[in-house]
C-alpha cells in the first residue's frame, strides 16, 4: 500500500439521538460504512460513556474510520481515512451520514502521505468540500 | 466533555524505521503521548502488517490518537484528536514525534465541534499550522 491516501473529516449535525447513543448501532454502522469503503476491517475498538456518547475506531487494512458521538447534542466527529485506489471513503462517509440520519453534514478532505521532492511526506487540505468539490480540484 | 475539540493532523518524515516497523514500540509511544497529552486511556488496537508497516489507535476519554507506518519510507501519518481543556493533543505530537525519530514534521490543525447558530456543527482548519500559529490565530 502506497503512503498516498484520502482523510475526509466530517461533522455530522442533525443525527438521531437515539442511534448515537447507542454502541451496538454506532458500531454496525461504521464497521459496514468501512466495507462501503471496499476496505478490509483488521481490528474494532468502540467505547460507550456514562451517561451518553459512544467513541470507537475501526483499523483497516487501508488506515481507520473513527467517530465521536454527542447524543444530547446530535453531533457525531468522524473521519474516514483510506489508502489505495480499490478504496472510496466517501461511499464509507456517505453511507455513516445517512445511518446516522444526519441532517448535514461538514466535510474537510486531506490529501494525506504526498511524496515532495526533497523527501519529506506533506499533506493538501480541500477545506469545506464535498466529493465533488474535492474532486474538482484534485 | 463538550464536542470541541483540537484535531491535528501529521505527516511524520525520516523517521526511525526501525521503531516504525515494531508494533510494541509504536503502541507504547502512542499510549504514552495519550498520557503526555493528560488524556485517558480507554482501548488499544494495533495491527503489523506483513512484511511491513503498523497500523493503531488509541481511543481515549477525550477522542483518539492514532498512526499509520511506512517504515520503508521513514514515512508515519499520525493523528492526535482530544477534547477538553485539561487536555493538549500538541504535547502528544511533539512527544509522538521525538519517539519516533522523525527528522521533519508537517501538521493541520483542525478545530471541531464548533456549534454555529444555526444548530449545526463546524470546524475551522489551520492548515499546515505549527503549535504556537494555531495559537496565535485561535
Amino acid at each position: 500500500m502506497e503512503p498516498r491516501g484520502t482523510h475526509i473529516i466530517c461533522e455530522l449535525s442533525g443525527c438521531d439521538t437515539r442511534v448515537l447513543t447507542d454502541l451496538g448501532r454506532v458500531r454496525s454502522i461504521m464497521v459496514a460504512a468501512a466495507k462501503e469503503a471496499n476496505a478490509e476491517v483488521l481490528k474494532v475498538a468502540f467505547h460507550r460513556f456514562d451517561p451518553h456518547g459512544v467513541s470507537g475506531v475501526v483499523v483497516i487494512a487501508e488506515s481507520h474510520l473513527s467517530i465521536h458521538t454527542w447524543p444530547e447534542s446530535g453531533y457525531a466527529a468522524v473521519d474516514f481515512y483510506t489508502c489505495g485506489d480499490h478504496t472510496d471513503p466517501w461511499r464509507a462517509c456517505e453511507y455513516a451520514a445517512e445511518k446516522l440520519g444526519a441532517q448535514s453534514m461538514l466535510t474537510t478532505e486531506v490529501k494525506r502521505g504526498i511524496a515532495s521532492t526533497n523527501g519529506q511526506y506533506t499533506h493538501v487540505v480541500h477545506e469545506h468540500a464535498g466529493r465533488s468539490a474535492a474532486k474538482r480540484s484534485a
